[in-house]
């Protein structure tokens, strides 16, 4: 599976340009924007877009109404515009309702977000659940305004629509899915998540050209109320769902952070700690809490599916999070071809997981007789693998399992699997 | 539960009122100095008094007779007393047979206890089921005896009779019970364990005037042979326990100490290790050992009681241990009222835990829609305690368990869930 | 058990007398070597010798044919024997087949082996499984062979025969079986394995002399083929055997070395680490490998008996491992004799084992009128042994157990539980 993954240079400039063409789009949880940056993923993966309209009961929540934006600005007393949202999206609150009036200088405070310890930078906020109209500026532009009456302009509607989702399926030999998750609500923001949108279209194109036991699919959809939607419309099929990951931020040059399922051991927390430990980086694995993501809705308690979330520096740790420092600057070709690299392996190592069964297990078998044994006895042995694959292999150990218990690399022991099976002395249960 | 609790300087300073009238009384296993002692907690908590006659069988024991004594002293040949009982009760050795004789300094030596390292301190002994008589003086007094003949008198009796223990029994809203239990055979030894007798009564005190759902017994009892009888004589009703505490050593300046119960993480070993933690303050857990006070009875393996032993110096670990310097100074008002808090926290974490179940498990629930949610989205979220709760309540965890996984207060954890059901996302189970 | 055993001293000389008779001999995995060094047992012990014919399949293996050696020696063109086997039998390689031919120095190199370190040490080698002929000298002898003509003679034979193991049977008062294995298929490696051939003539003669509850089995065969070949014979009745050892290597200076078996915390894991944290000397406890030696046949997964490995440095640990250094001066008898010593407290401390239940276990008996108690109270208890194993006598913990819990020695527990038991307290489950 990994023979035809391109150089994680190669693929890490793919991956920046297309993060480019998405990033200037003004996304939100609903809406244009979102539309618009699927239509951009059309080349690299097929897509089947969902829209699941307002007013949709799923689960606890409503389908809220739909936001769309066409121009949002203020201006001073002379016409000028000081705040622009065609400089960039982030200048207006999420969700903002419409407005079209004039103030003072102090009465438009009231309606202005900054950033907290940053002059320079602009803030992203939001408030879906809530209607309020709001912009978003650094403070330094905000300390410029002079005193004085300002005209202020939201041009956006909040009118019965949709939410939107896409997926991507791509058929395995068996109808065991391995999820991967991203969210799609967030405008112009480079690492948090414009880079998990496009992984997830290079990781469609990467896994279309190969042969793999499992269906993969890939689900693009706004934060919280999109995995919830889909679980709600897909939950009597949920039960095929093997492995799951949420995928986001992978641009930034963190170390990678794999947080554990809510079942903390499931085979692709298992998986994952095995690819990060042989690829010998620096790396983090935590346990799960119910803080962060996506992983927040496949890990409720009544769904609990084994999704854990894998990102470099995770949201909210970083310091340029949600604000306008999260730009293409931000994230780099290497960073991302390495990410790209390491979802890759965990592919390949749960397609190459099994547990086997030894069939010679009394004694060890005579692996000499079969070529698998140097000849010459002296030194201390080179067979570890096999000899650890025969003893573990009594249908309570997968392969991952025992890389973890002999500390040797899943590779190794993936590949004296091989070698056993070819020599009928393994069989997968 | 906690709102009526005096502060720990005025409830530390009733305790050392308390100690300081029950000091000079003479107690023993059995006899009037504890029934004396028990009439003066009658003004604090209803006491219901249970007297076992010598020759009872109690499990394997027999109740012994009962020892009172009236005065004890040694008189030099000029008849002056040297050592007298009056002046303090350790100087007899707890149990002694009555003597009246004259007998040479060498002769009596044979009968003297002193301190192993103080040469001022008195020693505290006893031979309870082996009859002899003795005195305990410090070093310094044997030191100062001049040759010669002495006389020795020891007005004790050793008769049928009885052992006597007390109970306070503060109802509930269940008959499920929380026991508290302390040793009540110790002659003036403040810390160890005056302030144990006292602690029950004022908790007695503080439990009478609330509402709670257990039902709290409090015991006072002689060690081993007062837990043995009443285990013996309640046998039939235990499975009523669901919790329980030996209290005893609470007003020396260490840190608060608990020993885990037999069975190692009952919600009681993890309950109070919660409440140390969230204290903040210094404290020390300790695994169950079958050694030490009367955790050893209700942690036998046919009892096998969810009981730890909370103190602060645990008897044994402290220097003044057994001696006349555990005294009225030893035991400070500031740690005994601290003390009386941690108990009081221990009975609140209690009557609050519980486990639910979440009402709306699939996917989270919408928190803002019902005013749980900030609704400006932004930094990282502050909702930690509503979510922990939602994702751990699915019958499996308590709030105890809660707070232990997520690292936050049981007092957050506990008013999310407070709030959640409130809002019907929960349910106890 | 161990009243009777020599003092270290005294064992390890005779060990060291045992293995400098056995070490001249040429041993291999099969072969009147192997033969004769069974008779210098028998003085010991009862044997009863196995022979298991060529071509007989075991599970996966089939026995080889037999091998044996009269003489071989490397002459240059003057007739001189410049290597001779009669010298060290390391010098030629293990079962090397017939050869006597010339040729020239650089054709002679192509079937010479040296030490990959050391110049002046003769490497041991064997080519069981596959057919060839070669010899194992020194560098320094290989560089002061002249170029020019050589004669080479190994006068051999590969033939239909047997391999040949050995067992000693101590029978106990139960027919439930500790097995301890050792190989003997290494000719002049003096801890590697001469020591564990001796060891176990001399834990027989120890053996014999003593009443014991388990029946002991001593077995002595070649390495792999060995085990495999009495694994085979005995399938049946592999279900007497309650514990196992492998022993070899136990002469050198290193610190005992316990690796665990395959279920990591069998009896005779548990009962080993006792032993050697009670000992208080420098010991190693490893978790099983399925590397290593013949613990890798006991601890297949489909015979997964409870063998664990006990020696000294691990076989390929030390520096002389599998070379001429490996000779009588690098094993001395005062390793030889502690190393004897733990093996007997091994057994001795499964003799003792026992789980109990206590008879009295309601509340705690009354140790005093029985005598176990010291009557004056005082100062902290010194009876922590007997509260332990009346707190533990449950049904669910051993006398191990209940040492490696208390921290206590397993010498002072089991005191404690035969007082017990001799006072009506506890009973054996």
């Amino acid at each position: 599976m990994l023979d035809a993954v391109p150089p994680a240079e190669t693929v890490g400039r793919e991956l920046h340009d297309l993060i480019a063409r998405l990033y200037p789009i003004c996304r939100s949880i609903s809406g244009d924007g979102v539309r618009q940056s699927f239509e951009l993923l059309r080349p690299f993966v097929d897509l089947e877009v969902t829209e699941v309209a307002t007013g949709t009961a799923v689960f606890d929540w409503t389908v809220p109404r739909e936001w769309n934006i066409r121009e949002a600005w203020i201006a001073d007393s002379s016409g000028r515009r000081v705040v622009d949202f065609a400089d960039c999206n982030l200048h207006v609150l999420g969700y903002s309702t419409p407005v079209r009036t004039r103030m003072s200088l102090d009465e438009l405070r009231e309606h202005v977000f900054t950033h907290e310890t940053e002059p320079d930078w602009i803030p992203f906020r939001t408030s879906y659940y809530s209607e309020r109209w709001a912009f978003c500026l650094s403070k330094n532009q905000l300390d410029a305004l002079e005193p004085g009456e300002y005209e202020v302009c939201i041009d956006s509607s909040l009118e019965d629509g949709a939410i939107t989702y896409a997926e991507a399926v791509l058929p395995g030999e068996t109808d065991e899915e391995v999820l991967v998750s991203t969210y799609s609500c967030h405008p112009s923001l480079a690492n948090d998540n414009v880079s998990g949108i496009a992984l997830l279209a290079l990781l469609g194109r990467q896994l279309k050209g190969a042969s793999h036991r499992y269906t993969y699919r890939l689900l693009w959809s706004p934060g919280s109320i999109g995995p919830i939607s889909w679980l709600a419309r897909n939950e009597n099929r949920l039960g095929r769902i093997e492995h799951g990951l949420v995928a986001s931020c992978i641009g930034d040059p963190g170390p990678m952070t794999y947080k554990r399922s809510r079942r903390g051991t499931a085979e692709i927390d298992r998986a994952v700690a095995v690819v990060l430990r042989d690829l010998g980086e620096d790396h983090r694995i935590r346990e799960f809490v119910p803080l962060g993501g996506d992983e927040r809705q496949f890990c409720s308690p009544g769904i609990n599916l084994p999704v854990g979330a894998l990102s470099r520096t995770p949201a909210d740790e970083f310091r340029e999070y949600h604000s306008s420092a999260d730009n293409l600057d931000f994230v780099q070709p290497d960073a991302l071809g390495s990410a790209f690299w390491v979802f890759m392996r965990v592919f390949d190592t749960l397609e190459r997981n099994r547990t086997y069964a030894n069939l010679s297990p009394k004694g060890e078998p005579q692996l000499g007789k079969r070529g698998l044994y140097r000849s010459i006895g002296g030194g201390s042995s080179q067979e570890a693998a096999l000899l650890w694959v025969l003893n573990l292999s009594d249908g309570q150990h997968d392969l991952v399992g025992i890389a973890e218990r002999s500390g040797l690399s899943f590779a190794d022991v993936a590949l004296a699997a091989s070698a056993l099976e070819e020599a009928g002395l393994l069989s997968a249960t």
